[in-house]
């Protein structure tokens, strides 16, 4: 292709945007900004995309089958998982003006997942033994209402995604099935040039089981999630779920009178535990719940720690968890929001302390009275020593993995892929069962399977990239040759030059050749490092019968004949 | 591909839909409804999809460059072209649920068409005369608010297209590059197989220009549109453009003595001629607007027609046109709606009487008195003989093409593609102006170029069927050979059939093999009907070492060698 005719040239500015990702591929003519999180895809980007796309189809036809589902659904669907009124990124379709609303007023959901699609469509189809198991899946533009768009193509409201549903008869199916989908993906991250640094973490299976999902997480400084690593079991463990044992504190000191101590309109730990001269790991932090509507539930950590909500729902065993109201937190505590503690709570409301809070002498908590902190408390002298201590905390660097003792290994990663063991959970909402042998109907057990192509292409470019530009691994490379034309002017060269393209090309090689006068070789060289192609050719005057050779990623350049240049590409 | 495996087989149910194309890829197992207007794409219904859409990819890279474009775009695009509030298919997204709500209030459109997001974006990469001309394509889901969807993949709320934008620095590029696209559709449907059955027709150009747009459509009993065609000059009008002439009535009578006639209650022209016992020709449709906000208009055609709003805007040149409120026209007519009529109007109403209303002895029209018609009308004698007749009514069958007054030809049609030159309305609307040779600004002309991949799904099918089921063009044939096996249970049959499966495949010729067991060869053929495959090859027992082939649009089958076959298959 010649980049004179090219759609989305490189761009001068040095606009920094919050991510690499953002900048390089803004910058580098891949894709161009809309609004925040939405992006058009020019040539070079759309041709990346394509290869990623292209290489997670090739592999994941190898375990379901490619249809196409729609963006918009019907409500209704949604409204049988129970999922409509609760999903928080759920967007949802209307008349964008008065004359259309005149013509339709239908609603449709805006899909940022199939599970109310293909459950239902699956069911139409399937309903013997013999046909199971199954899969299908499609590569689709979805859509989040999400609130923080951020780091270029990693969190945006509009993306691709494939995702893969599955159909089992038995429990014992569905996780054969699963475990080899894990081997598929693997492939394709190593395909995808990123394989190396990509591992499988637990994650939280979400409200509907104790199982736990499996991520696929590209170690990777700028990634949002935070992986806790166990280097006796190699086990990662996404923050949200990674148990965690708080490291012990120094406990060499005597007990000293416990005292209610005025602390007015201090906010947070870190305030508090200056104001009482204290370290912040003696403060604690105690928060007031509403389980289920009806049960109070007082929850305390560590100060320095924040409440795991999804633990602490485990833990009380209910299904919908929320912070109290203002006023229940008055009526209970009997003060005002920011001084509950856990002493002298009232016997209807339940307590459940993390580990971290035990093991200190002379632990500050607050008092249950307006402005006043309760100091020097002691377990089993100011109130009894709890039956159990739990782990409703979110991990932090330093804690220790509970089995072993030993300290995590803590490390930043970007998700690239996520599967899910759904089971029954929306088999048993749309009643899809499946006739067995025996002719009785059975449940049918159901997995999710995401990849997102565009946030793939994003954590490619955060992973690889230098301060010139991209570095692309060559399978999605938008092409695998950049070939430079200087002193263009001169017929002799020109003519040569257009030699080699067309024999590149004839040769199914991938040329992005830069055609362009009036440019200067520095400008072009330039071009080259940050749109990142794997091979760069220069062809000018001083090269004279031979090409100049020399990768992204290797800082020397060789001048070599075509044919020794064409074995090279070849053998790549 | 074996069929065994496949997701998406035919169904049993006869279930008939509102269009041959519905029911045929619905039964044949390559859609599947999720709601009136949105389908799912099996397996063999995203191959022929995705065929289609290469199809056009390939003709359209010959003139344009693809990039992909978000389906989501800030309002305040649409709101810059004057389009949020008057396109009334326009959706919008908005948080699906009180809980999306609190996250993120924002609202987006959902884009029909991307005029839009396409103008700012040359807008920021191409600012010199020597960028010029270039073109910007993508091929992506749409979505328009449709009140009335119908006919299976003709019209949807979701569907598939290809739009194609073009920028110019003269009207004249503009026009070139416009006259050469049409050749490349020509050659788009041509390679579709519907080549020789689609043409090309004027329509309008819209609300913004004089001009006319236009409309590939394939000649089809079952489309929705209708056109008007002539055939001494070859062209062919949309119904919405189409220059008319009534046809003369018999005028052998003497004028009568106008009277007042009592018709209380009477709905539309038929009960009134019935009940005035004429003809309908005789009767006058007298409808009130109001143009600009400021003008009354009164429009007149001959019974049986009726206005066409766009001919009538040109003809008042304005650039709103509504129909009167109530109000207006009692205090235009006096009369209450329903008894409008061009005799004794005030004089500040503009009076546009179509052509069909001339050449007529005592004709009836409203008499501008509630619950009154006026009947024996004539020009000259009751009121004067306008200075002008316009051409303001929908053209119908029988009508006259007016430069030559041959009868048209009608043909129902349905629309696989248009084109539209839109001159400087969007980049006006940006500001988006390039710098010319001598340095100064002008503006940028743009044209924009639309093909419905998922449409023309449709229309392919509502053309090419039997009773039996599809038949496929070979070039969007979900595979080339239908590979029935019978006899299955035999091992050598079994081996034979395994054996011709693998030699297709290996030459890279598209096979879906029919494996099933326990399906008899009845339905195994009348399956292969349906599903409409332009080849069908079937071994058996009774076949032996040979193969019978057969085409799907053939009734013979004729048994040869697999030599002989493979020879018919690569010569196709």
């Amino acid at each position: 292709m010649l980049y004179s005719k090219i759609f989305g040239k490189t761009k001068k500015d040095s606009k920094k945007y919050d991510s690499a990702n953002a900048t390089l591929l803004i910058k580098g003519g891949f894709i161009d900004q809309v609004m925040a999180g939405t992006y058009t895809y020019l040539t070079l980007g759309l041709r990346v995309l394509n290869k990623i796309e292209n290489i997670v189809r090739e592999e994941i036809n190898t375990i379901g089958s490619e249809i196409l589902m729609p963006s918009i659904v019907p409500q209704e669907l949604w409204a049988k998982t129970n999922r409509l009124e609760t999903v928080d990124v759920l967007m949802k379709t209307t008349a964008a003006n008065k004359l259309a609303l005149a013509k339709n007023s239908s609603e449709y959901v805006l899909s940022p997942t199939h599970e109310e699609v293909v459950t239902p469509l699956a069911q139409k189809f399937n309903l013997s033994y013999k046909d199971f198991p199954f899969a299908l899946y499609h590569i689709q533009t979805k859509f989040r209402n999400e609130p923080r768009v951020k780091s270029g193509l990693l969190r945006g409201r509009e993306f691709r995604m494939k995702d893969l549903y599955s159909f089992h008869t038995t429990e014992k199916n569905l996780k054969e099935y699963y475990e080899n989908s894990k081997k598929v993906y693997l492939k394709i991250f190593q395909r995808l040039g990123i394989g190396n640094d990509t591992v499988i973490a637990l994650a939280s299976g979400g409200s509907f089981t104790e199982d736990y999902s499996h991520e696929f997480q590209t170690i990777c400084e700028t990634g949002e999630d935070t992986l806790f690593f166990v280097k006796s079991t190699g086990i990662y463990y996404n923050r949200e779920v990674a148990p965690s044992l708080a490291p012990p504190i120094n406990n060499d000191e005597k007990m000293l009178e416990r005292k209610d101590v005025e602390g007015k309109g201090i906010k947070g730990v870190d305030e508090l535990a200056r104001f009482l001269n204290i370290p912040i790991e003696k403060t604690t932090k105690t928060m007031i719940y509403e389980a289920d509507d009806k049960r109070i539930i007082a929850a305390a950590v560590r100060g320095g720690y924040s409440i795991n909500e999804d633990k602490l729902r485990k833990a009380v065993k209910c299904s919908v968890l929320k912070m109290a109201s203002p006023e229940t937190v008055k009526k209970v505590t009997g003060a005002e929001v920011g001084y509950a503690g856990i002493l002298n709570l009232p016997k209807e409301v339940e307590i459940y302390i993390d580990e971290s809070v035990n093991n200190r002498l002379n632990f500050e908590c607050g008092a249950n009275k307006t402005n006043y902190h309760s100091i020097n408390i002691n377990f089993s002298r100011d109130l009894a020593l709890p039956k159990e201590f739990y782990d409703i905390k979110m991990a932090k660097d330093g804690d220790l993995y509970p089995e072993t003792k030993e300290k995590y290994e803590v490390k930043k990663a970007a998700e690239v892929g996520n599967i899910f063991p759904l089971y029954t959970k929306f088999t048993e909402a749309f009643d899809y069962k499946f006739i067995d042998q025996d002719g009785k109907e059975r449940p049918v057990y159901m997995g999710c399977y995401g990849i997102g192509p565009s946030r793939i292409m994003g954590v490619i470019v955060e992973m690889l990239h230098d301060d010139k530009g991209i570095l692309w691994p060559e399978a999605v490379a938008p092409f695998q040759v950049h070939l430079i034309g200087l002193d263009l002017k001169d017929e002799t060269v020109r003519s040569k030059i257009n030699n080699i393209y067309k024999n590149l090309e004839d040769k199914n090689i991938e040329v992005l050749y830069d055609d362009r006068e009036g440019v200067n070789a520095g400008e072009k060289f330039s071009d080259a490092d940050l749109i990142g192609i794997p091979v760069r050719l220069v062809v000018s005057k001083r090269t004279g019968e031979k090409v100049e050779y020399k990768k992204r990623n290797e800082k020397e350049a060789r001048i070599s004949s075509l044919e020794e240049v064409l074995k090279l590409l070849i053998s790549n």
